[in-house]
């Protein structure tokens, strides 16, 4: 089986490290490729750059190749993910989703820690258009940017810890999923400090995509994602 | 005051009614600029189609030469509004909110009329996120598609109108909007032939938008739609 | 055009600078006609005197001599809307949603700072039954009383600013209602101390009553708000 | 124990009846005083005749001259209950809510059968208020007025039923209120049709009232319902 | 009449304690026979105890040899309801839901305080199911545990009131409801000390069961409880 | 890696079906225990026998010598999970929350088809108590109990694939749940003859319990599952 792990945005070490966290999640003879799209931020932290991702994640995931089983869109909080469903006729899961279900197996309310201020609404938006909005209990930030994350690898994780026990603590928060892509790896030293199990997006989509493609299921097309009606498009797509 | 009112798709003759149309419903002293996106579908219809629409606006009205003093986004149910909040610093408007609102005032439960069934659940999702959508009480199908309904205008107004009939009677429907921007100019006859308010989304836009300008309003920078951090951004814009 | 715009207690000197700031937001050509109801109390800060207010404010619209186009009700949080509602065929809007309105538009999340704290589930009651609550993360309190913020405006606008500022910190808050019909004028000042847009609901009322004039909308009379059945009426109107 | 229960409108025959169903299902010693607004509507159909009523109600209530226990306001989906919280210091018990509450405990899902389709959305608008609708299946009207209710008797129960069988079957009903004060008495004959318990508002209030009164509970003073603060009103109470 | 008060716990002091407080409640002429399982936990604290509490409260109510009007379930949020409503053909009220209902009919919001952090979530999901969480602001927790509350009673009012007093003044609770069944006696102390109702769940339960028995109502059977299909069970009823 | 997978009802048959359905899912080197439990009902139908299962499971699974690694509770619609989730240290995944979350991955909404009409209600209140209810547009019965969906599955494969397209044009649904554990094994039929997909509780629920496995995750111990505390239990386990 091979999984698309599709980073949102353009930054190259970092669909790097993505990919590696989606092979050690996933199954023996799963095969992670990592894409990264060729137009976009260098990271996802606000609405344009959303956007982008939509699109460029479309973009490369349209033009690679090879045949593929499913596709992972690995940013927390982006768009985009109706349009691959839409798209393709093989699975997809948005790391949003995926953590926020493993989260709701495991305990009566999440949380989500994530990076900047004004990345939470768009966490929340993508989580109530989910429907999974309601055993969330918060959407923190820590301060930091996407980018700053890998800066100093145990400052990161000591502030996602010290967030990680506020809600705990003032939200009645039983389970903590990591809201950022670049967050990936990280689950286990949280988990140790806090006591509390943490979840990872990556490795959660990549274990329910896989999942997905066993059970021979895929996305319905008698509605919302039937196939796009023939008509002219301009312009599109970008990087063909 | 000038305003952008923007077309999602890339059908010029349907840009042109819509500045009709928002002509029609603009106050003396208001220009309105129509805007057709420089790539994108012939009409939106869909997922990829929507997210294509947000950046093709969003594209046109960064490369637009002249000040302008708000934008309409003129696609019913389409993506793209939040990105456009983020990058200007003006007031925009969606279509699907402003008829929500609008009718919101004028009975207590509205119902929207489309044109394919595809593109109810896109409509379900951003009034969802508006919080717009309790006091929704149907959204239906025509099942005409967007470029039909310039084709035969009586068939198109019997066919809302039959379908607004529709929810008023099985809904509690009392206001219907027009769920297209390519509806805009037959509110009077549905309005006429059902005997409930029917609203315009692109007339509804145009009017809260020189609102909002005259009230000296514009989208608050405190969070979510703060200006873009600076960062390399890779292939955008498309079309400059 | 002309609208009135009914004060909900019967100050005078509140109902003329109610139409003061009507006034100065109301487009040239729309004649700003302030009404003060017959009875009721010098201010609405509870229940009894929100449904005498109700009356009232229906009281004094029903006996006014000359044409008008549109009805602003000019109480944050009162009842009455849907009386007038019915009983009119011009549009009428209530000054509390108005406000929902203009701040949705503007953010992601609005909040409201009114006077008393017994206010507050007014509030939060109309907007629920208006379908606005979604998006609003925060209904406080100034502990200033209606009358009291006439009195000393400087320390008016540094109580509402010191409030602002705290559920912009705590609640995700990014655009400010004022809420109450009193505190129209203060938007500017409240503005430029927080940084977030400021709404005035008179303003925002009279705003969305002229554009529903001039789209030709008002009340569907189809069911909610269809004229009363004739039936015999003991004691009303009032003032009669 | 005295309570007492006050109809609506000001129709006398409708508050006897009321008043026998009252007395009829009070507890041996509960004195049931009927009242009658001494202004309003002969029925209760509509938002004006709504607004008037709160009033009434109040008018009435407040100078009623002898000592009471709790009071019951007998309209189904009328305004009016809050005012009379915050005046008084004994329980106030809301027909629409009681049979709401009884409904609740009788199934897992009930449904309300009233009068004419325009007062559906009143009763709907009650109980969203008073978080009494998420297991509120269905509002449906039999499409006779509050008057015609009691001028054929038999008709008024054939047509009750096969409206509660309909939301039986379609809806997932399982118990059934009556919504109007005048259906009180009408609750054996529709239950023994349709093999669903039925609940009448008046005598599920007057039980509640009784309870309340027993346990020593009244409205809490601590903030909504506080006593109102000593100020100016003028013209009221209209009925001195 | 004779009501069953059924303990969820082994605890047979408990038992009296409430039967005592149900004994307080009921009017003359109701006997309480309080119940105890023959298997369970020594206090309900937890998801499996509450399970063990279903089938606990089940069993002993129908292995009780005389014939009874109704059943009150007096655990705050615990399992079971819904089996007995199946199993009967009287009325069956939980002290949970009971105290919610009081509570609404006395302010605008109300608040639980109840026993140990790790019920508040079963307490929130009893209410959840039951409809009426909309107007619950806050489920907090003492620390102490069940059996502790009658150790020490003052410190257990103390502890009470300090929680109680911090929800009325930071989430706008208005009214308190005792969520533990062994904190049945305490409500005037409670009262007393933070000037707002407090409602008792076994005392609201009871006056809830006298009134539906009084009005001759009971569980809907053409539905949800409507009686089990006859069926082999096999090592049930387990104390028989 | 070792997965109980514990049938609701005590008929063995139905055990070995769902085991083989469990064993299809999944993946190399996991081995499906079918579990039945020692006491309760031939079929779970109604809300005594759902209790009783809940207990049913936990007794079996907390008597099986061996160790294991997760337990999937195969009853649609079963209390108990919780109940698992806190004497167990593995994880613990419920087929009616399997389901619901797969079907979310697949499409806009989705759809439970289940046995017997009086068993939706405890389906609906499932999947509300698992957040998982928002994007469900309907669960409906096809009539046949537990027991005669094995009688004749031609004949059970007609009235599901009814049922299923019924819902998928009249109520937006795009992926089918079988509702009922006793399904299993018929999901190819009914998505050859609809066109949507369906989704199997228990293959669902095998995926996800064997994903959660390999992401080193279980159920969070820090409030609602923490350990029981140490009490007096008296009378259990039933079994042993």
């Amino acid at each position: 089986m091979r999984i698309l792990v599709v980073n949102v945005n353009t930054t190259q070490s970092m669909t790097d490290s993505i990919a590696e966290s989606a092979r050690a999640a996933a199954a023996p003879g799963t095969e992670i490729v990592g894409l990264t799209p060729a137009f976009g931020a260098a990271s996802c932290e606000g609405n344009v750059e959303s956007y982008l991702a939509a699109l460029g994640v479309l973009d490369c995931v349209l033009k690679y190749p090879e045949p593929f089983d499913a596709v992972v869109q690995a940013g927390f909080g982006e768009h985009g993910r109706e349009g691959l469903q839409e798209a393709l006729s093989v699975p997809v899961v948005d790391i949003t989703e995926a953590a926020a279900i493993m989260a709701g197996l495991l305990g009566h309310k999440f949380g989500v820690v994530t990076t900047l201020d004004r990345t939470v609404p768009l966490i929340e938006d993508r989580l109530l258009l989910a429907g999974l909005r309601q055993r969330c209990a918060a959407v923190v930030a820590t301060g930091l940017s996407v980018l700053e994350l890998e800066q100093d690898p145990a400052r990161t994780v000591a502030v996602i810890v010290e967030k990680a026990r506020q809600i705990v603590r003032e939200h009645g928060v039983e389970v903590i999923c990591l809201g950022c892509g670049g967050m990936a790896g990280l689950d286990e030293a949280v988990a140790r400090a806090t006591g509390a199990p943490v979840v990872d997006g990556v490795a959660s989509a990549v274990t329910l995509a896989e999942g997905l493609v066993r059970m021979g299921l895929s996305t319905s097309k008698v509605r919302t994602y039937a196939p796009a009606r023939q008509k002219q498009i301009r312009g599109w797509p970008f990087s063909s």
